[in-house]
């Protein structure tokens, strides 16, 4: 259904603008997503937003008529608004120019093929949306399988994080448990567990990765607890020249990941 | 000097809130560095703040009593103020319990040493902050020389920036030139030019990395211009395996600077 939307009081816009609050986009079990350049990338891979919101006035462009058309089809809900009201919902002053809203995806463990890929990212307690939607990022250029968020990690589903994905958060597989539940999934099958340690740790160049290969990094202040690095398979370390003991925990995931890559395809 | 203040009015808490803002800090030369991790590593590497602020009634540290009696006999002022004025100066609702204000670097082209190290990093119209404090920290970790910031970049002085940095701004020489200043500057001496590019480009792995090597990085959404590529001594791809065709700027300098640190130490 195509209409158009006027008001800020609308309960449309009520609802979409709840939407950048994780309480709400838990009990409503959607998302949004910003921008033609997402929206198309979910939508060859197979992802169509369930209501797609576009500014009014705005050039017509053949990505976004496609868009339209096919959510259309798919018997989702078209809305045009104006410029202030799409920068209600997004909560920015320059919105792009349309948002869609999708239903979360599945994130049990149970829907994770470990041998769909050669490798995976996991990530303990990831507190910066910014580096989530990054390892996502990452994970999709590294040909990974997805990431795995253990315990209590920042929504994958914020705005900021899929912002950050540029996408990725459409083609990976997200996946959410505990460490306690974590771990025994990952023991019931093949699958070798890495991280960046100190702890008896060998240099990450020539490392005997072997796939598939789980990547884990800690929270970004804390990084990982002591028994989650000794449950390792292999404990690496990344040369350290400066002053720092540790990289941001998005760059130490993407250095180990290049790594692995790179040794798995040698 | 040593005193205590009380009231959001007063003059030092203007002062020192407004270094949150560009404007200011470029008119007062000076920036802010919240933490006493933070500050200890500033304090370590012979930066020390003009200013330390601190929140009353704080437990005592001995690295924080140790900061202090070193600005005190630096001739600095140390200010004690509530747990509240401090959150208004930082902008952050649980403030780390010390800031300190510093003095801005010299930025001059003029003051990088290409000799001094055996890689460099160079960002060109960065946007992010975090971004930009997370390169700092990556060169900190990979042993570089510093961060060489072209065109028009976000405020490497920004509490966002310096905050990322995890220190590294304090341990890293920084530099800000334009491209056309940049370029002549970089052909006057020994120096290699590497960017990730997709034009007329070697694989990263295995390319012929030469100290000192300056690793190029472009805008977070247009990348580098042509030109900037084509001026490079060595172009080099990484893998890019999955639908987007980029990586996050922080995360494919990072993965560069360590295969160019590996190459450069084998």
């Amino acid at each position: 259904m195509r209409r158009q939307i006027t008001g800020f009081s609308n309960p449309t816009v009520k609802f979409l603008k709840s939407l950048r609050d994780k309480k709400h986009r838990r009990r409503e079990g959607k998302f949004l997503a910003e921008g033609l350049r997402l929206l198309t990338d979910a939508r060859e891979c197979g992802r169509l937003p369930e209501m797609l919101v576009m500014a009014q006035g705005r050039e017509a462009h053949p990505l976004l008529s496609a868009l339209e058309a096919d959510v259309l089809a798919a018997g989702g809900d078209v809305v045009e608004t104006s410029e202030d009201i799409l920068s209600k919902i997004t909560g920015k002053d320059n919105p792009q120019a349309v948002c869609g809203v999708f239903a979360e995806f599945d994130t049990s463990l149970a829907g994770v093929d470990r041998h769909a890929a050669p490798l995976w990212l996991v990530a303990q307690a990831m507190r910066d949306p910014g580096n989530l939607g990054t390892m996502l990022r990452t994970a999709d250029a590294v040909g990974a399988g997805g990431l795995i968020l253990l315990d209590d990690s920042v929504d994958p589903f914020s705005v900021e994080a899929v912002r950050a994905s540029m996408g990725a958060i459409f083609t990976q597989k997200l996946a959410v448990a505990r460490w306690d539940e974590f771990l025994p999934w990952l023991r019931g099958g093949e699958g070798q567990l890495v991280a960046a340690s100190l702890r008896e740790a060998v240099p990450y160049r020539g490392a005997p990765y072997a796939a598939p290969c789980f990547i884990m990094v800690g929270n970004e202040s804390r990084g990982l607890p002591e028994d989650y690095e000794m449950a390792c398979d292999l404990r690496v370390t990344m040369p350290m020249k400066g002053r720092a003991d540790s990289l941001n925990a998005a760059v130490a995931g993407a250095v180990l990941a290049y790594e692995v890559l790179a040794a798995l395809e040698a």
